[in-house]
C-alpha cells in the first residue's frame, strides 16, 4: 500500500502547490514590474514584417507539378491541398489549401519553486504573424527543424530540460493537436517540467506565478496560443483553493464569489458531473464511429475555388483565409532575416464556452466537432468556434448553433472576454475573441447529440491524453482556470 | 460528495461482479456442456472455402490504373499499396500491399447478470479464414457495411443493444486499432454493454461466465481475435478475488498460487508499479515525438518486390504474406455465397509478453512499436511480436530482441501458451503462438528505451483510450487476466 499512498500524497502536494501558485499575485516580481518589463520588450524587440509576393520568397519554391509551396530544405512546413468529405455536413465536400507540418515540435514550460511558490519560466517572444509583436510564450517553443537546427540558427535555450527529463519532474507531457481547419494532422508536444536546478532567466525570460499568468490572460494578445495550450495541460485541481466551500446558494446565483466557487468545485474530483467519465468516453467513441470523414492531401493546384495571383492564394468569395508571403527582419530571432508563407485569416473569430452551474458545479458545453485536419475524426471543442463573417458565403444550415445567443449575451453573463492571437509563426494577425458566457441554469439550451456538459475536472482528465480536446477549447480551459483564482 | 461516493461504489460493485464471474467455472451451462455444444456447432456450421484466382473473384475488380483490388459497391475493404518510412529502423523504407478499410466496425459483447453471476453472450461464428472453422466470437461482429446491409444480408442480431446504449449500462466503449502490419489505420469499436432486458440466446449463441471464457482461452483457436480484444477492455481489477493476499514469499517464487497472487496484485490499483502512470504517458509521448514515420497510400502496383500472378500477390522472397482469393459457401452467414480477397500470412507468428514480479506484483514488458498502419505513430505491443521465418530475409539487426530468450524458455517459466487465430474475415489461416514467459526477477533483461514494465492495472487504464495498446498486446492482456482466476 505504501506505493499508492506516496503517489496520492505527491499528487496532492503538487495540486496544492499549483493552487498556491494560482493564488500568488506577486512572485519574484510584481505584476506592475512585469508590465514595465513587457512594455520594454515590446518596444525593444520589433520585427520588420513586410508582405512580399509568394513568388519572391527566399528559399521557398512552388512545385511546378503540384503547385505546393515548400522550403528548399524540405523541412519546416508545406502549403499543400486538402480534399475533405464529411458525410451529412452542411458542406459535405470541399477542397482547400492546408499547412502540412508532420514534425512534432516542443512547447515546453519550465517550472521551479522559488521562495516556496511554484513559478513558470516564460519568454517574451516575437513572431512575424503576432498582431501586437512580442507575446508571452512558453520557455521553449521549437519545431523539430528549430531544435535540430536545420536553419543553422542559435541553439534553443533551456531545450535540454525537455529533451532529457530524467533528472527533473514531469508535470504533464502530451501530444496535442493544433488548428484542424488550417493544419493537416499537426501536433505539438505540450510539456511542463519542474526542476530543482538553479536556473537564471536569460534576457527575454521571466519567472511568473500561475496567478500572474491568469491575470495576463485577461489582456488582449498578451499570452500566446502556445503558452495557453501548455497551461491547459497543467493538472489544476484547485484543491488548495477549495478547502472551505460555502454551500451553493441559489439566491446569489450571479455573485462573483459564488461563481468562483462553482469553478473551484468544477476543478475538483470530489464533485460529480452531470455525466460520468465512462459515459463521456462512450459518447466520444459513438460520435467518432458515426461520422464518415475523408481527408486526403491533394496537389495545391487542385484546391477548387482557390486562386493564386502574384500576391496571395485566396478563395473566390474573398472569405476564409489567404496564403500570403512575408519577409521578416528581426534582431531577436535565431535567424535575423528570413521569408516565409503565412496563413492570414479573414476576420476575427469567436471561440466561446457556454457554461452553466449544476448543483453549484460549473459545467462547460463542449462540442464534438469534426475537422478534416484531425488525426482521429473529431475532438471536443468550444460550444461555438467560428468566424461569423464566413457565413455570408455558406448555406444557412451551416450557421453554428449558439452563435447568436453568445453574441447577444448581456454583460453580466459574460464571465470572460478577451481577444487572443493564434500561432504567429504560421498565422498572420489571427485573432479570436475568447468568451465564457454563463447560461441561466434553468434555461440552458438543449444541446443535442453532438454536445455534452463537462466539468473542468473531466476536461483536465481528458487533457492527459491526445485527440480529445482541441486547441481552441484548450485556450478556454486555461481561461476558465483563471477564473478560479480571482478574489471576488 | 454523494456523487463521487455513488460512482466509487458502483465502480467497485461492478469490479466485484466481474471478479465473481471470473471465478465462476459454471454458469447457465457447464464447461462440459459447452464443449458438446461447440463441437456440434463446428460440425454443423462448415463453410466450403475454395481458393480461386484473384481475377475470378465475383464483384471484386482490379483498377487498371492503380492495380488496387476493390469491391464494386465501393464498400468492405480495398487491397492497396503502402509506402512506409521509419527513420533509423533496420529496414528504413519499404512498400507493401495493405488492407484499407476506413469504416469503423462494431465488436460488441452483451453482458447480463443471470442467477447472480455476470454472463457474456458469445457467438459460435465461422469465418472463411478461420483455421478451425467456428470460433467463439463477440455477440456482434459487424463492419459498417454489414450493419448498414450493403450486401443485403440478414439483419445483425442484437445490434440494437450497441447502436442505442441509452437504456443499458456501458461497461467499456473504445476504438481500438487492428494489425498495423496488414491494415492501414483500421479501427473497431470495442464495446461491452450490460442489459437487464430478457435476452434469449438465438441459435449459435451461448451465455458464458468470464471464468469459462478464461478457461477457453487456453485452448488453441477457440476464442477468436475479436472476442479477445473486447475482453481485454473489460475493467478487470480482480478486486473481489484479492481480498486476502498472502504476503509475497520469495521462497515459493515459482509456485502457481504465488504467481496467481502476483497477477491479482498487478490488477489492483492498490499496488504501485515500477513507474507511475504520469511517467509512462511521458515516455509514450517522448517516444512518439522521437520517431519520424511516414506512411502513405500508393497504388498497389507500386509495391516493389511484390508480384501478382494469376493466383496471388506475393513477395519475391516467398515470405511475409500473400494476397489470395477465396470463394465461400456457407449456410450460416448473412449471405450464403460470396468471394473475397484474404491476406494469408506465411508461417506462424510469436506474440509474447515477458513478465516478472516486482515486490510480488506482476509486470509485463511492453514494447513501444512503430507500425506504419497505426494512426498515431506507435502503440504498446508485446515484448516480442514477429514471425520468426521472416528474419531469413531481413537484416540481422532486424531480429527482435528477446525472441531467442522467449523461444528457449524452460517449461516452468511458460505461464501461458496457446495458438490463437487472427481475424478470419480478412486473414486466411493466420495463427500466432501467444506466450507469457516469466523472467527471473533478479535476471530480467535490461529492456532499453523502447520498453517498459507495466502492471495489468496500468494496461487496463490505458485501454480506456484509443492508440495505446495494440491488438496483439490486447490478446495477451486477456490471456493474463485468465491467469488471475485459476486456482492453484
Amino acid at each position: 500500500m505504501s506505493g499508492i499512498l506516496t503517489a496520492l500524497t505527491s499528487d496532492h502536494r503538487r495540486a496544492v502547490r499549483i493552487a498556491e501558485s494560482a493564488q500568488a499575485a506577486a512572485g519574484v516580481i510584481t505584476l506592475a514590474r512585469f508590465h514595465e518589463w513587457f512594455a520594454e520588450r515590446r518596444k525593444g524587440d520589433v520585427s520588420r514584417v513586410e508582405r512580399v509576393p509568394l513568388d519572391a520568397l527566399d528559399r521557398w519554391g512552388t512545385d511546378p507539378a503540384t503547385g505546393d509551396i515548400r522550403h528548399d530544405s524540405g523541412r519546416f512546413f508545406t502549403v499543400t491541398g486538402l480534399a475533405a468529405e464529411v458525410a451529412g455536413a452542411a458542406v459535405p465536400a470541399w477542397t482547400q489549401p492546408i499547412l502540412l507540418q508532420p514534425e512534432i515540435g516542443i512547447l515546453g514550460i519550465l517550472a521551479k519553486e522559488i521562495d516556496g511558490v511554484l513559478h513558470f519560466l516564460m519568454q517574451a517572444k516575437n513572431e512575424p504573424g503576432n498582431p501586437g509583436g512580442v507575446e508571452i510564450s512558453p520557455t521553449v517553443q521549437a519545431t523539430r527543424s528549430n531544435y535540430t537546427r536545420v536553419h543553422q540558427g542559435a541553439p534553443v535555450p533551456y531545450l535540454d530540460f525537455f529533451r532529457d527529463t530524467r533528472r527533473h519532474h514531469v508535470v504533464a507531457d502530451v501530444l496535442q493537436s493544433e488548428q484542424g481547419a488550417w493544419f493537416f494532422q499537426k501536433r505539438n508536444r505540450n510539456i511542463i517540467v519542474e526542476t530543482t536546478d538553479e536556473v537564471e532567466p536569460l534576457e527575454g525570460f521571466v519567472w511568473l506565478t500561475l496567478g500572474q499568468l491568469h491575470a495576463l490572460l485577461a489582456g488582449d494578445t498578451v499570452v500566446n496560443m502556445d503558452a495557453r495550450t501548455v497551461l491547459s495541460c497543467l493538472p489544476f485541481s484547485g484543491v488548495g483553493l477549495s478547502s472551505s466551500y460555502p454551500s451553493p446558494s441559489p439566491s446569489r446565483a450571479l455573485g462573483d464569489e459564488e461563481f468562483r466557487q462553482s469553478v473551484l468545485r468544477s476543478c475538483s474530483e470530489e464533485f460529480a458531473g452531470l455525466h460520468d467519465i465512462g459515459d463521456i468516453l462512450s459518447w466520444i467513441t459513438g460520435t467518432r464511429s458515426g461520422h464518415e470523414v475523408g481527408a486526403r492531401r491533394v496537389p495545391l493546384r487542385e484546391a477548387e475555388l482557390w486562386h493564386r495571383d502574384e500576391e496571395a492564394i485566396r478563395h473566390e468569395s474573398g472569405l476564409f483565409f489567404r496564403v500570403i508571403g512575408v519577409e521578416v527582419e528581426s534582431g531577436h530571432r535565431e535567424v535575423a532575416r528570413w521569408s516565409q508563407p503565412l496563413v492570414e485569416p479573414i476576420g476575427v473569430g469567436v471561440n466561446a464556452f457556454v457554461v452553466k452551474r449544476v448543483d453549484g458545479v460549473l459545467h462547460a458545453l463542449v462540442h464534438a466537432g469534426v475537422q478534416p485536419g484531425y488525426l482521429d475524426v473529431l475532438e471536443l471543442g468550444p460550444t461555438v468556434r467560428c468566424t461569423p463573417g464566413n457565413y455570408a458565403w455558406l448555406p444557412e444550415a451551416a450557421r453554428p448553433p449558439f452563435l447568436d445567443e453568445v453574441l447577444a449575451a448581456p454583460p453580466e453573463r459574460i464571465r470572460f472576454s478577451s481577444v487572443l492571437s493564434e500561432e504567429g509563426g504560421r498565422f498572420y494577425g489571427a485573432r479570436n475573441r475568447y468568451l465564457i458566457v454563463e447560461a441561466d441554469a434553468d434555461h440552458a439550451p438543449d444541446p443535442g447529440p453532438d454536445y455534452r456538459w463537462l466539468t473542468l475536472h473531466q476536461l483536465v482528465g481528458l487533457l492527459r491524453h491526445s485527440h480529445y480536446v482541441n486547441v481552441e477549447a484548450r485556450s478556454l480551459v486555461a481561461c476558465l482556470h483563471s477564473l478560479a483564482g480571482r478574489p471576488a
